[in-house]
């Protein structure tokens, strides 16, 4: 009980740490950048993953480092983490996020929270998100098995490519994206086109999973075994 | 068998999002910089070593990661993967290249598939990707005995500076040189240009294969041992 | 005594490379980007984060690669270091940070001391600092018992972020934000400013560690064992 | 004999590319962002940095992955090579540094060679180099005992960092500084400025090798150890 706490303060504090890291970088980057938004996001890019590589290497052997309901969604259905801790983390991912929006907010002497007017609604970027998450999932799969130590900086690294080659700079996490529909700065996204988002995402993760079910049939039982090893041992 | 069509896939989804990265980057840098052209370039550079080491490091457990008919060639010439299935690998390189450049399309709006009409055809651009590939050679054998675990990272970085430091921006690769054919944008090719690029492409991996005979000798026996390792288990 | 001497030495040249890598990156930024001020920052970030993995690498297995008097506070807290040992290091640490500004300044031809006037007194600023070190400290604790050779790199990437997603562009370092008051250049902080950052920085640093006391249980003796183990051993 | 050979020319081939990555990328980055020197330089920089991960972690196992006289130099004083070694090594370097200019210079269209107008000469810069040689050293003395697979990037990390906070940019190089005054274009050195450069660059490789005598008393015996499992083993 007491290290399930544990766990899901883990999550807490990491997903938090990457939506402020996140919405912060995107918030200087525009003050600073002004109309060169190549070199803002460029700065956001680097900014995220970074973060998400000193996050995942401190955050990991506590909780798994998801900080992402798509990867806690996929882990439970491949019985990597029960049902019940899914939940918990969910709901701990969620309420994180929207701690580092208001935290990054802060940092920059805005208002704790603001809905955002940029509008993230084509075709092509709900595409983008689906192709993003099914990617991010199959880096996740491939490395953990054989290279679960290299996690952190694989996830790190796919993240700074999507960021650009993808139409929507690859949200790829449903609080992250729900997170940032309370900015209104670079990074936010408008509430009313986070659905669609969402389900890109989840779809997106579903088809990477099984695609690797096929792909390394041991897989499911020895990431299993990762987790648990890599879980709190006290 | 199997387990070589598991391997087929591998080198499909990486090559596709390897080309993905390139392209889609490229249209997104060329977007959003301008006429800012070195910040378009770099852009392009990094989501590109980033996705290598993301994509070695997923898919490399399963098929080597090599999404490179070049590398795949001069393995085959070394032993280290039966001819039977470097075909197949190069069919499979060609076909997940060429869907790379769709996605890329598709993700940002664009038609599936368009000619490039940007001229690469000096002699300098041709020397330069003779000396890129036989460059990504040397450092693929120089790795491969003590140090495969690093490749992801020695090829990600290897291709950044390689990006910046030929006249060509260092395609080195066959099949992302005939996939980039198909796209009009920053990243393109023109299909005239194609046939001169692959022939010094090869003609540089197998320079560095011959060097690499003599500079290390044992390294034949013990690529192969490591590529048999690398593969499925299952 | 004798190795005690040299872990003291360790501090000081780690952390003047340190301070001269920001303020001098600072000073080469301003010269070349003028007033590209998101470029400026983003090379002063890449040199900063770039400097902490290389510097970490090299002589943390002589002194702990502390480098941050927060860091060697919170340690002798955690019976991680005796209290006798963090008074020289903090000593060592501020001499070290000072030397490191004179020597950026003589490197760019520059008198070797000059008061900043460069104001970052604001509560955002403030806060920004509180955050910057608390995430500081949670990588660090959060690397140490499993993954403490990722140190370098975990803490490299935190750095690197957080100087785009903090408005104080994250000093982190009691030490460097005291030897960044004596610069007039970039990366300059106004005296007078000092205190607020310095006070935000060990309370950022404590809640961290009162964080991980309970986050893992265990964490206190092993980082105990690890300090040990990455000492000296002449 | 035939084991020196290999050794030698992996000297080399690396040292080629290490020298072709700088001057390729400086011409590349001066094309295309023409007045933006920072853009430039940075672009310069991570090509450089990235180049030296990749080659020293390919050539690294079969000669150490010096690429740089003075870095040889100081490991034949701390007897990790014998000094007949160390004068072939120093030849191939040269040799290759210079192949490496008129490789660049070929790829980009140039005439071969082109004696640079650059002018490098204040006390500023030789200090400088002075100071870049010292942190060099510094870098690889103190992972070569306990952390010596992880040179690659900290060397790659060093120079990237030190090319923003050195007033020279940190040629830390002789054999590359040599090369470097064989180019008219934005990496290069006025062949007037050179023989400052290197006097101050073997008089830093020398401070630190002896600074590294008293911090780190065993190093020496284990260099030597590192050195030859790290050699050629056939």
């Amino acid at each position: 009980m007491n290290t399930l706490m544990r766990r899901v303060a883990a999550e807490f504090f990491g997903t938090a740490f990457l939506v402020a890291a996140i919405v912060g970088s995107g918030i200087m980057a525009e003050r600073l950048a002004g109309e060169n938004i190549a070199m803002a996001l460029f700065a956001n890019t680097i900014a995220t993953g970074a973060a998400l590589v000193a996050l995942i290497l401190a955050f990991g052997p506590i909780s798994g480092g998801h900080f992402n309901p798509a990867v806690t969604f996929v882990d439970a259905i491949e019985h990597g983490v029960p049902w019940s801790v899914a939940g918990c983390y969910l709901g701990s991912q969620c309420v994180g996020a929207i701690s580092g929006t208001i935290t990054a907010h802060l940092m920059f002497g805005l208002p704790a929270v603001a809905l955002s007017h940029r509008a993230r609604a084509s075709f092509a970027q709900t595409f983008s998100e689906f192709v993003a998450t099914f990617g991010l999932l199959c880096v996740i799969w491939g490395c953990s098995r054989k290279r679960a130590e290299m996690i952190p900086f694989a996830v790190g690294a796919y993240i700074t490519a999507a960021y650009w080659f993808t139409s929507s700079t690859s949200f790829a996490n449903p609080a992250v994206t729900l997170a940032r529909s309370l900015t209104d700065t670079f990074s936010g996204i408008r509430p009313l086109d986070v659905p669609l988002f969402l389900t890109a995402q989840f779809c997106g993760a579903i088809a990477a999973t099984l695609l690797f079910r096929w792909l390394v049939p041991g897989l499911h039982t020895s990431a299993k075994a990762i987790l648990v090893s890599a879980g709190p041992t006290a």
